[in-house]
């Protein structure tokens, strides 16, 4: 199948819209219609979602269950907009989290609604971890992205969406992540230049990390890793806090990320998927005794973006049991072995396949040329797209809700786009 | 009129949520359902909305129109997540706005999408003026508020929430907002601050301001202030950005607060009633010679907001002819006519009123008199917030489409209200 | 008199000191030898001194006493350099500071050697400021002038030095200085701002001011203003620093400027002409119960320079009765006198004469004319430099040892000046 | 020998003087004179001088020809102090310094005096390398230290002196210096971080370096590690700053620390020995096409420190041919044979000796142990400090005109010490 026309009315987002637009660029076409994994444009072009609003739409597009309970709620009047008010949804999506997730993990945090977007659950997690340990300075790590608001971007690698602030970000130190280098203790380096009082690094109020980097490029931390940044956080009073908005909501295998880990994170930031349907939500939840805010010291105006609400609590009835988490790692090791065919049949890829559960990538080392897949499987219908600070990575990300049809296909045409690009290549040798 | 039994069923706030949540507390009841300018709580008590969102539902509570639109296009599958894809709802509100809005008004603006929420907005708009002037500090004025990330928390006065930053916040300068101060020009003193190369003010990339400040009191800037402010920084190379997330979208009375003023701002924030129904939207609207992002300099999961495009498209048809404007200058006319009433008959008060079109409040001297009316006022089925440094303003911000029976309905409780506190005053005396 | 030949022998300084040189461009000869009020060039051509060091050389150059005492040092091989081990000149000071300035004046501080230049005064104050009471911001005012390291700059107004940190310089606050504008009561202002909650800034950790602004403008803040400032800080338990090193050590009339303001800092940097011969020396002294320094936690190379303990502890021989302190007044009268006449006689002056004791200076409306003044001073023998945010003031600091000789010589020179120069500017026209 | 009555007379240090005092209270006796690399308190007791005002006293106490140049000048009236006007000392200090240090060594740079001390010059190196890359960020080593303003604060390791500052030191990004840790290859770490675009790690202005670091441990950086920095920082347009206010002037063997490594920085920072005698001197190189300072644009009052530019001159003269280089190199032999002759002598050291030149130390893994000799070594009429984070290591800075007999001398001193320490080690057990 070859995509027909995308391009068709795309000059009212080039006349209109500012030139920060970026994904109407790499998937030039208006998308009209979706279901589950799959995406209809305007032009009747049908596509696979290997990308799932990066990250946002774990449970895949317009769950049948979800739209229901939302044109009901609409239907009835309830209340859409409600800043932080009491409301049912609200009531019970506190009580659903608190029941499906917390307590059966043995969980005890307060739930905080920091405003209804990843870098809000950021900036109220760095706000908390400094008014705890009355300490300014945190610990963020290569590659790290955590969202573009001055706080959040403070501690974000990406040097491009850094220079964007137009200011010096302060107040934030990177070390290197978990594998950073080759032959390289990161870990007994972090605890060193922690430790060591002539480092010039401060003591931190807080290590905030992604157990998996999604933008920075699917590199996954080992639980030895994480085990040992958490007792280092532990030995020094400083908070450690996950940033769970990607890697989070099951991406990885389990709701949380981190729990294959064993650790026990101070502050743990969800957003994208935690409202199931890809509408704006996120919620920043923190161990009680350090809920020490006071009321209103954090607020905005779309705290209680009630249809989200809905949809969450609804999205949750996939975790009373463990058999959405068991599938998910089934799907995971399908994708892995055929990626790890792709990457032993075409060496020209230089590549490596890297991630866990549905958190998947193939890294190339050849420069440009994820980019180029990534562009092939568009024009052969798949949505995908590339992380990394290069771009080096192509990043799988499907919804967790893909049948085994849609993985063959989806896989099929990376095979494809890898043929063409490599062909392409050869052709021009 | 008394509600009954408000407080029920509150514990699973008080128990799962963050010791943050804030309205929770001062409208102790669960809401249920809402329709224009009216709420009921789950006991069946009736409400009247003088708050609206904190000016997030300028066209009232479930509007008919928008809720017909919302079930139809969550019934055929359209998109609600898609990062910044092209989408119809997108590509619709893109030409709505340009056609109902911009031109009409001979405004050439870039639209841009920074994430949902009005932090987000103000954080873009920072960061644009630093990339174009290659500056980094920022004029701010007294009692501005602007959000709660570090970028927009860094230009908001209010100490309380500054203090939550846990952080120095830099590169911004304080100035007195218009009246800030009696017998005191202060803008005389801002443009020799400003032009003075000795005053220790470093020439800023931006002014950013709202001209009725919301949150800090219900402060309106004169268009006389607002047209030197506008001066100053052409003569300096200043960028001004008008932050019109709670003062914009009809509220006082045009669709933007500053037309009246006549004056052209740099890059214009809106959020809050953007979408028209209450749900999570923000837009920055830039000139098109500083729109000099890189594609995805700034971005963020929910910039498309797909539900949220598909109502405010819909709000905009109210603004195809003048009389949805005229309407609210005459509400605004009978607000302030009763109000004024108020505060003559009860000198006790010593109130004085504030605002322009339905941006209205009334400040008192008496410490704690106007968050004691707030309560009253919602003892007897009014919804009713107070705003300002000390709380000492009760504010009054109905939905825009209220009419005269809402209006005359939420001033007698008002009345009431008072009637009661001051009773109470002077019973304690 | 004119001035034969300054140029000669500058081209070493032209090839080998940086572009940042300055006053050997604006007085361009080689200075040979000096003493009391007067100095001599390598050609022989002589000058009166009104700049005296900006305030280095209260006690004019070379004192016979102090040469004598330093020559006998340096030959008993007294040791030169001695980081702060004890020595018996330290001591000496130590004793002699408190026995003839501190206690006569009921002044209880402990004596802080910070290094031994102006900048580390200030940096040290802010220092401790921040350290006691545990605030960051610190309020400075317009104008304001406290030395080149970032710390010290940060609270400097100089929109060309701040320029030069090449950093954005946080953690101040500008306010309004005494008569920074007319009509504008600048202490109430500030007042508002710092205990209003709304204003935007945040509670300061200390206050900086210099009574007498030196090279801001030769601008005298009045007693009242003073007494308001403490008082503010008092009610806040903010401190208050002042910046005595240009106004201290009886260059206002009094050993420290404050004096007569009846005011009690918590900080007071001293330098300049502490040391009473010109030799880098500064010390900052702290309220006991301020003192709260960690051993070593602000250190230095230099905070022993016993040459210049040497020369201060004969300086202050000079305060033991009150003698020297009437004779400052005394001159300061004979020049103020002068000064009104020449502002009277020569109105195309536009000129108002400012300050306190012997600084004073001519503030002109004439853009450039101060400028010209200097030079012209300078080529008849009279070395005299501007001050204020535009070079707008012809600036007077006459060694505080100036005999009546001195005094009439250098204003005749002032009188032929501003009498060549008006005529040059006649002539032009 | 042992040391009679030290403490005498401190009562009036104690009572006085800051707490902030240091090494008054090491070295708790008042010193009377010095010559060489001697010292005598005022009860007689003599003292061998290993420290050498931390660097500042290269040349020895009270040289004969700088003290009799010394009183020549004072006794003839030269100026004392002349901000930064052109005096003889000034302009035969620039000649001097070109011709004796510059030239011989092919080297081309502009002098530029940023104020009398080490920590001046550093700001001063800061802001122009800056301004040069209109960049902010500045790359620092672990255990570094630059000086206690906040400039150079900022780029100092040591955890307690920064937490003097009292606030967050930002603008600098600290790196592992050359053998932070073992099998670590802390160059190619720094690569990446600079070269990664998602590290994190923005790119700087400057990296700054000591080749010896002097407070931070005695750590010699190999010479190849200095030529991989120096090639790191040319191939990114970055500014090479070399700190050489401890390590420079001789201290190492050749006048500046890192001709052996063959570098060519482009600012270099040089100050405590640079004026030969111990008086506050400090000047900044600045190579020509970075010389882009406007006049006056950092200042300071005691730029013009005469009497230490005749000394300076004077001390210049050690270096008109190569044989002080070639006897700090053979006295440096002298030292490390008999220092690792201790360290294997007294296995309990657990010693190991460190660094280059006459810039030595023995680093104890024996907590408090370096300490204890420095004290012990002191009542045995030894002046020797400790340096490094923990204090960990015995510093030997000797006077670099120290002879065969004051070596041996001090060098039994510090074995005695060992004896008592280790002694009183043992019977404690």
């Amino acid at each position: 199948m070859t995509i027909s026309n995308p391009k068709t009315d795309l000059n009212v987002f080039e006349n209109y819209e500012s030139e920060v637009r970026s994904y109407s660029r790499s998937f030039p076409t208006i998308f009209d219609k979706a279901k589950g994994y799959q995406l209809w444009d305007k032009n009747g072009n049908e596509y696979i979602d290997f990308f799932a609003g990066a990250g946002a739409l774990n449970y895949g597009h317009n769950d049948d269950a979800m739209q229901q309970k939302l044109t009901e709620y609409i239907q009835r009047d309830g209340l859409l907009h409600s800043l932080d008010m009491a409301t049912n949804p609200r009531a019970e999506f506190l009580q659903q989290f608190n029941e499906v997730i917390l307590k059966p993990r043995d969980m005890d945090y307060k739930i905080m609604f920091p405003g209804p977007t990843g870098t809000n659950t950021v900036e109220s997690a760095l706000k908390i971890a400094r008014k705890v340990t009355n300490r300014e300075k945190v610990v963020t790590f290569t590659n790290a992205f955590h969202g573009m608001t001055i706080g959040a971007l403070s501690v974000t690698g990406n040097a491009f969406k850094r220079h964007g602030a137009g200011i010096p970000l302060p107040y934030s130190m990177v070390m290197p992540f978990d594998d950073y280098m080759d032959h390289f203790d990161s870990l007994t380096y972090l605890e060193k230049m922690i430790d060591d009082d002539g480092s010039g690094v401060d003591l931190p109020a807080a290590v905030i990390l992604e157990t998996v980097q999604g933008e920075g490029g699917i590199n996954a931390a080992s639980f030895e890793w994480l085990k040992r940044v958490e007792e280092l956080c532990r030995r020094r009073d400083i908070l450690l806090i996950v940033d769970d908005v990607q890697a989070g909501c099951g991406r990885t295998g389990t709701f949380f990320s981190f729990e294959q880990a064993g650790i026990s994170p101070d502050v743990i930031c969800l957003s994208k998927s935690i409202s199931g349907s890809g509408l704006p939500m996120a919620i920043t939840l923190i161990k009680p005794e350090y809920d020490i805010w006071g009321p209103g010291e954090h607020n905005g105006t779309f705290r209680g973006n009630n249809l989200a609400f809905v949809t969450a609590s609804e999205a949750l009835n996939h975790w009373k049991t463990n058999e959405f988490s068991d599938s998910i790692l089934n799907k995971s090791e399908l994708f892995k072995k055929r990626l790890n065919q792709f990457v032993e049949e075409y060496p020209e890829l230089q590549g490596k396949v890297q991630g866990r559960g549905l958190m998947l990538g193939i890294s190339s080392e050849k420069e440009g040329l994820s980019g180029q897949l990534a562009q092939a499987a568009f024009e052969r219908g798949l949505i995908i797209e590339t992380s990394g600070p290069d771009d080096e990575v192509l990043k799988i990300l499907p919804p967790l809700i893909i049948d085994e049809e849609g993985i063959e296909k989806g896989l099929d045409i990376i095979e494809e786009s890898i043929k063409a690009v490599l062909g392409k290549e050869e052709a021009k040798v």
